[in-house]
């Protein structure tokens, strides 16, 4: 018996395709039915069967699902929480994927009816790419996904949505969702900013060209690129929704680096070497965890 | 016949090692000797076989080579210089790998003799790996090597200089030291400092803890620690010795990163939205300029 009798996926991008693929490698539903606005996405969906029942209404995807997951950029959830509402089945559990999680009370709280467990999640997972084909099942094999419920939630639903996620082979941490938005504004949300940002900043310059940046870039800046690849919407949603703990950790970010800026500016070697010495452990930290590989450069191939 | 009779190394780390490796592997010199100060690393580079002759002393390394380059942190090249140059043959070519260029005619200036060529080198390749255990001779592969010749430089050693180069598997640019150090300043200075920085700002919380930081690393910055678990002597004295142009690429950085949170304080999602697919493009030109593989997250296996 699979854990749930219908699963509905909303938004098949690359999470949400992943998802999918999860959900029929593990046998997670019994049906599985999707839903997604974009035509490009519909036939890429349909050609890969990536869902049992790919829906051209909203409202035919919901229904009868005891799991809705929201597969969309943050800044959707208002609007399809509107739209599904009078479709959602009674004991269903409504979830989601987005990176911010107190926005989500705000957005689908007041629709969401009280007979619904609206319980948000967020796999921290992901790729620079986008698109149903570029997801794939084993996206969230030993990654965290995080639940952020309410207080007073189900406690049996928490926990089916726990199973879930650990079916896809992820581990699972439940937090407060405040608490959530803090920590990965700093291990994701300003690291992404700053990205961006340095390669704004480069393809800005006068003195330096395009071409030169481009081909000079191993020397760390194409590191950057990769990050600065990612899902545009799915990342201006998370800014304008995340926007406190973005600011508080930004704010902490450009006060350091005014820090090491002024140790620059005079010479003060022994603040940068104590800087950098400390820094390096943190690395190693994250492959004994198993969230890096302990390869060399990503483990870029550099022979042919 | 080798390209030349003999090379001589100084400093066997991951870049000198990799040199040493790519030397015996194309057969570019007859003799190839090598020095290094480090005595853990002297037995590494004997067990491995790195050098035909690892020198106790430095001047018996660079006598009668014929090409010796400085692979070590740029802050050790006046000394150097002092202390190799009487026993520098008269037309050999004194090189190195440093990442700033500038600041090398400063340091070695003075101390080489006048039938000695100074030709400074900087291959842009590398890993956060430090040490001969960590080289590997494919490391240059593809990658552009920058010769900055002063304007009235030796042509034919120039030339043999970008012979062997190209011998390690390198594209070869000539540049000027100046204009270098403005193009690795953006390409390769400022990205290594924000990433110390954002690994140095997490670690510094207090609302959030190292363990959460570490777990959720998976959301963007575990990428920046790799950067940021680089040497961190070399990085120190990088940027105690390209100064101007780092301080001038950093503070149009900081001026652009004002302006996003700016945006981001006034939700101004158009803003971001415009920001973050311009640099989306740049991703896929360095892909195609062969500078990074055409894979998603680095290539990073998801399947165990």
């Amino acid at each position: 018996m699979a854990l749930f009798d219908k699963i509905a996926i909303i938004g098949l991008g690359l999470i949400g395709s992943s998802i999918a693929r999860g959900i029929k490698d593990k046998k997670l539903a019994d049906v599985l039915s999707g839903y997604d606005i974009n035509p490009d996405y519909q036939n890429t969906i349909k050609e890969l069967c990536l869902v049992d029942d790919l829906c051209t209404k909203i409202g035919d995807a919901v229904k009868d699902a005891d799991l809705i997951i929201l597969a969309t950029p943050v800044g959707t959830y208002s609007e399809i929480g509107k739209e599904i509402k009078s479709y959602l089945k009674e004991g269903a559990i409504l979830s989601d994927v987005g990176s911010v999680k107190a926005a989500v009370f705000e957005m689908l709280g007041p629709s969401t009816p009280e007979n619904v467990h609206l319980i948000p999640a967020h796999p921290v997972a992901g790729t620079e790419q986008s698109g149903p084909e570029s997801g794939f099942s084993s996206l969230f094999q030993d990654r965290w996904a995080i639940i952020t419920p309410l207080d007073d939630a189900d406690q049996n639903a928490v926990d089916k949505l726990s199973k879930f996620w650990q079916g896809l082979g992820s581990n699972v941490e439940i937090m407060n969702a405040t608490h959530h938005d803090k920590v990965l504004a700093i291990t994701s949300h300003v690291p992404h900013l700053i990205a961006y940002n340095i390669v704004g900043t480069a393809r800005d310059l006068e003195e330096v060209t395009k071409s030169e940046v481009i081909k000079f870039s191993a020397g760390g800046f194409r590191d950057f690129t990769r990050i600065a690849a990612s899902n545009p919407t799915m990342w201006r949603d998370v800014f304008l929704n995340n926007k406190e703990a973005v600011l508080e950790m930004l704010g902490r970010f450009s006060e350091d680096l005014t820090a090491l800026q002024r140790a620059i500016r005079w010479g003060d070697g022994d603040t940068l070497y104590d800087m950098f010495v400390k820094t390096r452990r943190i690395r190693r930290q994250i492959i004994d965890a198993g969230q890096d590989e302990d390869v060399a450069d990503f483990g870029r191939k550099h022979d042919k």
